[in-house]
This record gives structure tokens, sequence and C-alpha cells, in this order.
């Protein structure tokens, strides 16, 4: 059974925040969606699109009726909202975002929120495109996607339930870990790629046959450096966020490219083979899942 | 005007070898296309795939009356290949070959063909898919890409037209360079990006949280690594044979990771920022040609 909400407060109508708020509507998970954020166009744009009933730029008034407040601003941005929002919310409301690294975000929230962090659920929607802004914003963003939720012993089971909710409502399929073993994973699945494709793309950007490198590119070359066109805001805090874990994800890396490296030295087929065969076989397996 | 062509020879009837038969019919190029390869039953699967008029398993029966023979088998079997069909080769057909790397098969056609490698023609279509055998086989895989031919002096110019003619009628745009170039730019463009996806499906296959990952990994990840899903005895091949160009770009790659590395490690956001916003710049560049 769905409990009753009134109204949902979305603080950053970006991409992400934005196919949420469509999402919501399609569902008819909510009342009324509040929109806000710090630009004035980008709100108006949103309620142009049909994204938010309303908005607001003022925090603490965007949050005061909420029975919702979703957080979703770069990682930066994050301490800084909190502590705006945090004396403004009412004592039922559940805040949560949207971040790609939870434990920065979980440390953030209790610097803010202190004593009424309960009423916090960290989570991560495993989804997105390399496109951002409102206008990218898509109703089906989370259509069978995962969202994972990473709790403390300290948030309450009515918050997490009431966010695991809303998540559903939108179509995706949620997931509860701890902060840290979330952290872990995505460097490996998404921090650690999208850094290898921003690296590969400058790397060639500095070549002097730049110009017949980009020509001459093909569609895997395409499908692989598609996320070097992602948010560089977005990927800098993500980076500085999740830093140890990325930091070790890219030693495994580094370590792994000079496996590769001495057996091409050495001409050493079968170590190649083996590798590549042994990568097939792991991606074909990922690809029928 | 196109040179009237009778019969074209295919040896190796894969994705390559089979997408350009498949285009040669449907343009009328020739009057038959015979598919020459070691096992039986992927040429009957090709006789039944209307993708070639007739087989061959004995290569020089095969290229007995061509007027064009193409050569489109992995990198390493590209000199026996040659050393087969030499002596039966008529006098006035031309020989091209579908190869990844260019320096390595010119050596191989030099050494097959002596003094009669003027009628061979290295040739480079960039195009694919992840996907392997006559069964991937696509009529418009070549339709708007790009054909890089890499004629030494000693080509003769009447056998470059001819195989200039032949990509065309399949729908590819032809485009000249050494082969020299042509080796560096794809170890940029192409080698590279299909080592750097090899490299991290293998290095996160070999993480105890394995399963975890592939099941949280995103649509930027299935971008990401599609290419890893290519063949690895052609990609071990293409790697021996492009070794030294590929070993310059894997040091290029392991210091731009380096950089980041160490932004990362001192928390340097600007560094990285930058990075990032210079990488995105490129790559949406690059899509909107």
């Amino acid at each position: 059974m769905t409990t009753k909400v009134q109204t949902v407060c979305i603080i950053g109508t970006g991409l992400i925040g934005g196919s949420l708020a469509l999402a919501l509507k399609q569902a008819g998970f909510c009342q009324r969606i509040i929109g806000a954020g710090r630009t004035e166009e980008t709100l108006r744009k949103a309620i142009e699109l049909g994204v938010i009933d309303h908005y607001e730029t003022d925090f603490s008034l965007a949050v005061k009726d909420a029975d919702i407040v979703v957080v979703a601003v770069p990682l930066s941005a994050m301490k800084s909202v909190f502590e705006q929002i945090a004396p403004a919310l009412p004592a039922t409301a559940v805040v949560t975002d949207a971040g790609s690294a939870k434990q920065s975000v979980i440390r953030d929230a209790e610097a803010a929120f202190g004593n009424k962090v309960n009423r916090f659920v960290a989570g991560h929607p495993i989804s997105g495109t390399e496109k951002s802004g409102v206008t990218a914003a898509l109703v089906d963003l989370y259509k069978n996607r995962k969202v994972i939720l990473t709790p403390t012993e300290k948030t309450d089971s009515d918050a997490l339930k009431l966010i695991t909710e809303m998540w559903q409502a939108s179509g995706a399929e949620v997931e509860s870990m701890s902060a840290e073993h979330h952290d872990m994973v995505l460097a490996g699945t998404s921090h650690l790629p999208h850094i290898l494709a921003f690296g590969l793309v400058d790397c060639l950007n500095n070549l002097k046959e730049v110009d017949e490198i980009f020509r001459f590119a093909a569609g895997g070359f395409r499908d692989f450096t598609r996320i070097a066109s992602s948010d560089p805001v977005m990927w800098r805090d993500i980076c500085l966020s999740n830093r140890e874990d990325i930091l070790r994800m890219i030693k495994k890396y580094e370590e792994q490219l000079k496996t590769i490296s001495s057996a091409l030295q050495d001409s050493d087929g079968e170590a190649l083979m083996n590798i590549f065969a042994r990568a097939k076989r792991a991606r074909d397996q990922f690809n029928n899942q």
C-alpha cells in the first residue's frame, strides 16, 4: 500500500531531478511537485515543460510543506543545500538525494541535519545519459533501472519505506546496501569507466594528428567515448567525493594495462588472447543478463 | 565509369567479407561471387544466406578466374593465404585485403607475391560491429563508412582504381594514405580503445565483487564495454601486427592516467575539471561531425 504523499520538493530540476518529477507525475504519486534551484530561468523552463507545478528559489520556502525533499544537485553543492533546508524542514519530512557517491553525502547530511539525520535516506538512481539539464529529462529514465538506497543504522524505517515507494513509483527497482559497498561497486562500474573515457579523448586530443584521428573514428569509438560527453562539474565532484575508491580502482587498472603492455612488448599472443577472451566471455555474459 | 567485373572471390566470408559480398550483389558490381574458406559449413551457410553464389575450399581453384580477390581473414592468416593463392592468380587479377593494420599486411604481400605485388592494394574498411561470422553480415555495413586504401609506390594505378570502385559500389567513401599513417591513426581511434575496454572488463572480472559490479552497471558501462565483445583472435592479431604504434599509444595513455590520478591524489578539482571539460568539448565536436 502506497503512503499518501501531498508534496514532493525537488531541489535541482536537471536531468535527474526533472526525470523523477515527470515519472512521479505520470504515476500520480503526489498531489504536487515543487521545483527549487538557484536559476529562475531553469525553473521557469521546468514549469513550461510540465516537469514541475510550482517553483521557489528560496530553499526554506520550497521545503516548508514538503513530505519528501529530493536533493538532486552536484555533490559539491550537497552540504550547502542540506544546511539551507535543515532549519525549515517539517518534522515528518523525509529528505533523500541522488548523488553518485554515498559516503560523502552521508557525512554532509550528518553535519547539516545533526540529530534529525534519521529522516535522511541516501540514494542513487543508476541511470542517466551523457546529457544534462531539464530539457534532457525523460519520463522513463528510471523505468526498470536500479536505484540503490544506502540507509545507515540511524535511518528511520518509515523514511526508508517512503523513499523506496517513491522510486518504485518512478518505475525503478530499489535495492539497499551499505554506502561503503555502493561506493566501491560504483567506482568500478561507473566512475573508472568515465575517467578512462575522458582520459582517452583528452589523450587523443593532445596528439598533433587529432583531426585525422577523429575523422577516421568509427562506431566502436563513438560508443566507447559517449560518456566523455558527460558534465565535467558533476564528474569532478564524483571524483573528489569517492576519491579513495576511485584511486584504488585506477591502480588496479594501471596494473592491468601494464600486464597487457608487457605481453605486447614480448609479442606474447597467447597472453593477449587469454585476456581478450576472458573479457569477451564476461562482457557477453553481462549482455545476456 | 565502372570497370566491368565478372568474378569477385572473397576469401573469408565472415562479418567483413560477407557484408562486402551482400553489398556488391545489391549494387550489381559483378556477375558472381565466389566464397572461399577453410570451413565448409561456414561456406554452405553463406550460400544458404545468399551471401555468395559459389564456394571453394581450395584457394587455388577459388581464385583462378577471379578479377578481384578480397582476403578477409584474420591478420595472422594473411601471409599463408597470400602464399596459397600467389601461384594460381590470373595476371590481371587484383588482390586486396581488409585487415586493421596495414604495414604488416604489405610486408606479407611483398613476401608472398614478389614482383607481382603491383597487383595488390592494401585496404581497411573502418566499419564493423562487435559481432563476427557470416550470420552477422549486413548489406549496409559499409554505407557512408570510410575505407582507407594504402597503396605503395609499387601499386598499379588501375589496380587501385578497381579496388576504389569496388568499395564505392558497397556504399563506402574511399580515401588513400600511407600505411604508416594509417597504422598510427588507427592505433589511436580503434586499437587503443579496444585494449582499454578488454582491459577494463577483465580488470573488473578479477574483483571478488564481480557479480555485484556487473549487476549494477548501467547504460554508460554497456556502451563503453561493447567493443570488449569483439573477437579475441582478431584483436590478438591486430595487437601483434601493429605492436609498435599500439605500445606508443598505451604509453601516452598511461601518462594521461597518471596525470588524472595525481590530480585526484591531490584533490585538485580544477585540474580534473580542465581535463574533463577539454575531453567533453572534443567529444561533442566529434559528435557533431
